[in-house]
């Protein structure tokens, strides 16, 4: 009963296979092998426009990296409080960046709100040389609760961070999760809703490591190159992590793996929810549920041998805030086992 | 006829399946699966001493965040002028030091003697607030050249170094080829020499993309695991990067492959000395060919289908420097249809 | 009628006269000059302690290297988030810290307390590498809304830091200012109660350029010298710097001139609470007065040319925030004709 | 007889005395006070054109700022492998323009030469990702060995960079001490020539604490402001930098000073010639007198009292190289006094 994160699971089948076909032929290699060439075609075609893709190692080199390019050193950044560029990544934006300060704003279900960002902004005046100076604004779909954005909310920020002359970049760590519970296009929940740049991860839905930067803002890609290569991240076989994209796109192998863990969760969400003891803490729209639930029923839980993650840091609170989160490799069993023992 | 680097072949067999061996098993990640146990425990073995282990993707990034733990940001580190952290790395070693300066020192065959460090040291005065001070010692092992340096002179280097105050780091993007050509064990090549940390590549000897950080002295590295992942360098998967090692190391194949193209590269010279018009530029002992030709014939070997890197950077010389490198994958038969090009 | 900032006024005539006493002479600088040493030796004899003072162009230089020596770049400092280094100084911590966050902390009156400060670091559990670590705490005395910390709270606060690894830095831009409210010694409002290292401002209070960073605690001066030096911090004729400050300790100068201007601030405060329509927006304990008032009036004082600082940022409100900053060199008159205004 | 630097002197009283001058009136300062708008007003006369000015601390400051806004922070900053930017200042163009490097390049009497740059470029190769990228190219005048460029020589190396896409910075240290030495207009000296930006100093030629940053070219201002804060460089009572500048221009004093102290650097020069034992380093263009000499005669100089610094490392060396700085303060009695002891 694993339920800590999506990404203990390893690699889909798919995937690896993907991998070992790309093995022949003697590439350059640094993203200008052939294998790279068709990863881009097949972004450009899944975004349905013109496209700019880097790899990188990590989700965190991709957000990073994508805001480096969008604000200056003295820029703030944007974001939910929650946001995974704000707490989980040990200030690499910070140093990506060479300084900026990542403007963290509270939001309902892990949402930034335009209101809460016009809040913020007061605090960074154009022009005023004492102030940072507004960066760039990062949204996560999904979010770091698992929710979700929709179409028009997207636009929404979007626009009112290019009315006050920032970019907008989408930490998409769970970008497939988002897609398929959102169920439109993934231009559609991208450029044409205003996004510049999008952190596009494959790791957490079923890849070994392989995540990349697409810009959709051509005006916005610049010097990446160089600020890729300065952080380490241009690699030398690229053909292997460009590899891991075929394989993740063909048959939509990708939008399947998705909706498996998004249908897990939802169906954990329901069997908890005709339980006595357990609370939603936000709506479960991907494939996390946030749970809240007494300390003795944690305790069972643990001694039952289920592993996840307890959310909030106190751990004296009464009520403990739980997060489970479903793989790509989770399976109907595993959901029930958790749910008997939930049942108690 | 492919012999531009060793980059451009793919992944050994035995890697590629030592990657699909640790795929099974739901693992926290983060270099704390048992795949990095095993992997650190390997390590541990090869090296005869207790070792820190940090999993990166690039030689660059692990170069780079290398020399972050060994030098101030106000330090100068001293590197052959031709090292690939001086010329290749767009200015990681900057970016990860954040400010570090190489101060490039000439020396025949690519490599560092004490009296080049001697003399650039008397710019970095110990003390004098206004000159960077002395930040630590980089040399490549084997070096950009293809030569090597023996334990003695690592020795040499690394006593030179802790006498005035700096630590000392390989970079072993070669290391394997280095390690067979001089035929002693990695321990006797690296710490008993003197070495505090080593940057050590397997990408380069048939990995898909596997390079490691290795500190022998546990002084220097303090708080390396947050820079590494705040260069995102951090892997949630970790044990596909890892497993790689376990492929590598696996009945001595990191030596045999090495072993081959070090081989290789030794029947290319021997070709070709025997033949007029080819000069070596350096001596050949490892993977690598320096040699220098007429324009002419480099013409000839283009034609011919040839490929290769013109070292030297300008194209209207006479002669003309050009590095043949063989990888793990090169065959007898491709080099001997090279040599029958470069009979004509 | 200027009541805008306490750098609105020129320097006082005895700090002129200090700056031209030392002159005459041929000494080396940077530090090292004889009215350096007696101005360090000053300084370690109000402190009664042995002390390592730095002399830099600015209070955002001296906090943002201060700041540099006490946490690493992937630390976060906690401060209130209204404070200086939060708010006004375009992002000079976070480029001297090389990335630091500040992590921004509200309280009343512009005040730290221990318990936000806990509630704070829950986000930065030691030892987790994806979170920024612990890096330190600031305190401004007085703070940005003119109030002041008791010694009682420094203590609090600086023990509370330390149990949790971390130093305690103190932005006395104002510190004269806080000094003769709260009425106790340099020593006790520092060290004696657990400051590290302080901020040492004379600008604001009658210098021309005179600032000092002042360490207490001589473990954290470590390289501080050569980070002033690579700020472009080290000044080669320091007696110029220095001799601001022996003409602002002489005679107890700074004191004076602190007093006078804490005393007009009382004026004013008296002045105004015995009309209609002004209210204090928190205690006025040293030289500045923050009242709101209604748009009205704030119309009304303006057009009577009283010059000050709308300190909330929207001119929508009905009720403004004004700040009110008397300097040494503000005369009772002007705060009368201000007061005449004041009654309308 | 003190001839170790130009910065031991104190200011000129002339300098003094428009310090104090400018001391009466309240104003908001941060570049934006009447003070201010006189500098800056003078400049553009001086100069000629229209000119972005901003006040620093220091000459180290000047240079680093300057050229941040010329590189990005993987460029390549071309300069003379002796100039100050290069050896003197601790790094801190490496920390401002966030880990640029800087490519040293020999040349006779410490100047640049296009030949120079031009081999040293081959190692930046535009556009090859793995390259850190040209940058700039920074030229002193004077030089750090007091030898200047003509203006024709400034012409050629600022059209040779601009071909390469690259701005020119000027390191005006000792600008007044070049420009009459020169004998043509500031003008003919900088922009005319080609010169994008120049770090104007006035310390080293009789001023307290007075460096500026000077650009002709309007369209690298870009967001220097903003950078000049975030390093702790934008002073609050700005008009106590900018009324030094006032004194300085004033009745062409510059000039006088820079006049005198080359005229006695001159006389020092025509001294020691008639001597035997004596050799000129390079030709004597400005203020400073390099020459070389026995370690005996080093000796006797420096039991007769003299002070002065000894420019090469290496004190086992039979010949020493001297260097002896006049500056504004030195007067003929000081230099005949040190001929004397030189006669012996």
């Amino acid at each position: 009963m694993f339920f800590i994160s999506d990404t203990m699971a390893g690699a889909a089948p798919e995937i690896l296979k993907a991998v070992e076909a790309v093995n022949d032929g003697l590439f350059l290699g640094y993203e200008g092998d052939p294998v790279c060439e068709e990863m881009k075609a097949q972004f450009a075609k899944i975004f349905e426009t013109e496209v700019s893709v880097f790899l990188v190692a990590t989700g965190t080199a991709s957000n990073a990296l994508a805001l480096s390019v969008m604000t200056p050193p003295y820029g703030a950044v944007f974001a939910h409080e929650g946001a995974h560029i704000n707490v989980d990544e040990c200030g690499a934006p910070e140093f990506y960046t060479q300084g900026t300060k990542l403007a963290a704003i509270k939001g309902a279900n892990g949402k930034l709100t335009c209101e809460g960002v016009r809040a913020a902004l007061t605090n960074f005046p154009k022009g005023v040389v004492h102030r940072m100076q507004p960066g760039g604004l990062s949204l996560s779909q999904a979010t770091e609760l698992g929710t979700i954005y929709t179409v028009d909310e997207i636009n929404a920020l979007s626009e009112f961070a290019q009315s006050h002359g920032m970019a907008t970049h989408m930490d998409g760590a769970r970008f497939a999760n988002a897609l398929v519970a959102l169920g439109c296009s993934p231009a559609e929940m991208t450029w044409r809703a205003g996004v510049d740049v999008l952190s596009f991860g494959a790791t957490k839905n079923g890849a070994l490591m392989a995540e990349a930067v697409v810009f959709f803002n051509q005006d916005l890609v610049g010097d990446f190159a160089y600020r890729q290569k300065r952080g380490g991240h241009l690699f030398s076989k690229s053909r292997f992590s460009a590899g891991q994209f075929l394989g993740y796109f063909k048959d939509d192998l990708w939008l399947k793996l998705a909706r498996r863990s998004n249908d897990l969760a939802g169906r954990l969400e329901a069997g908890l929810m005709e339980l006595p003891g357990y609370e939603l803490a936000c709506p479960v729209q991907t494939n996390q549920v946030f749970v809240t639930m007494s300390r003795e029923l944690v305790l069972r839980w643990q001694e039952a041998g289920a592993q996840f993650y307890i959310w909030s840091g106190d751990p004296a609170q009464e009520r403990q805030l739980v997060r489970l989160v479903c793989s790509w490799k989770t399976t109907d069993e595993q959901v029930d086992q958790l749910l008997e023992v939930a049942r108690g």
